[in-house]
């Protein structure tokens, strides 16, 4: 990046951590701070400093919140847990304003390709909050890829005899699509789960 | 964003700012920076500070430098003058490698749609610049647009008194592309420009 003078370059840099970030777009944002006022610059610097000082993680599910317990899990119905790989999972469901209980962040899951193993995500936490009672029913929520099915069913396994209700997400073919364009695996189990109507 | 806390939702909207991040990118960013340690958020949101405290316009070119002068107008070959609208188009061409002279940044071009008049841009600056003797060309490197073309006659003819030679960077059919999906104004251009071989 020689071309560039070094806090540009500096800065270039930095965006260039984003994720989907690369050496022009990089520069496209730096650009833009550059144009930016000074008070515009200062509270865009302000807001990254103060995400990292105000943010932590719920310590009863794992979310981010600014308080020790966060707000969903002070205020909502705790007989219903839905188990969820990271937190913008929990964003995408809130989203829909249907759903009514608290969650549980797993920070992960379960990919043995990848070194994570099942005590390298919040499955311990999980099974005390399930062991204190109270919970009627776990939603796992992880994603309907290889690595999220296999962690629903570890956990599932490890949840049944505590005598807890354990549901999952439904997975068939997705509103609104095709069904020429749906892939063979999703349809092929939207054939066997197939509901009367 | 009200799903977001506050600090979240903060960043995500200062993320939003940079050119073409929409909320769901923003989001990703601002989920990427609470992930960041205490020390990368913090070089991240000096970097901001520091290019709005150090980066300013050179006197003499008006391009970014931490200096009075940059080091392009300081070392480099006076007699050849290329004009651009912005900054980011001096590092398109000292990319290449090719050019030895220096630049003169306008800070965009004449656009009386938009309410930019001769008079907003570095116009005048540029003609202080030739009328100091020393310049034998000034190359027009605005972009192949109406608004550019329009911007390079127009100091071209505001030149040419001053029996300087104005050149423009030539158009044509981009090398490497197919002549069927040329635009027909392009290709009509290259057809007139047409060189002997």
């Amino acid at each position: 990046m020689e071309v560039f003078i070094e806090p540009i370059g500096r800065l270039m840099n930095e965006f260039s951590k984003l994720p989907g970030v690369g050496k022009k777009t990089a520069q496209r944002y730096a650009y833009k701070v550059v144009g930016m006022s000074e008070s515009e610059a200062r509270a865009f610097a302000d807001a990254i400093v103060n995400v990292k000082r105000k943010v932590r993680f719920c310590k009863v599910c794992g979310n981010f919140t600014e308080n020790e317990v966060c707000d969903i899990c002070r205020t909502r119905d705790k007989s219903q847990i839905c188990v969820v790989k990271e937190p913008k999972d929990v964003i995408a469901l809130e989203k829909l304003h249907e759903y009514k209980g608290v969650y549980h962040v797993l920070h992960g899951v379960i990919d043995p390709m990848n070194g994570v193993s099942p005590n390298d995500i919040r499955i311990k936490e999980l099974l005390e909050r399930v062991g204190e009672g109270g919970v009627k029913e776990v939603i796992m929520a992880t994603n309907p890829d290889v690595e999220g099915e296999a962690t629903a069913m570890y956990i599932a396994k490890l949840l049944k005899p505590l005598g807890v209700t354990v549901t999952r997400l439904a997975r068939g073919v997705p509103i609104g699509s095709e069904l020429e364009y749906a892939d063979e695996v999703t349809l092929a189990r939207a054939l066997i789960e197939r509901k009367q109507i």
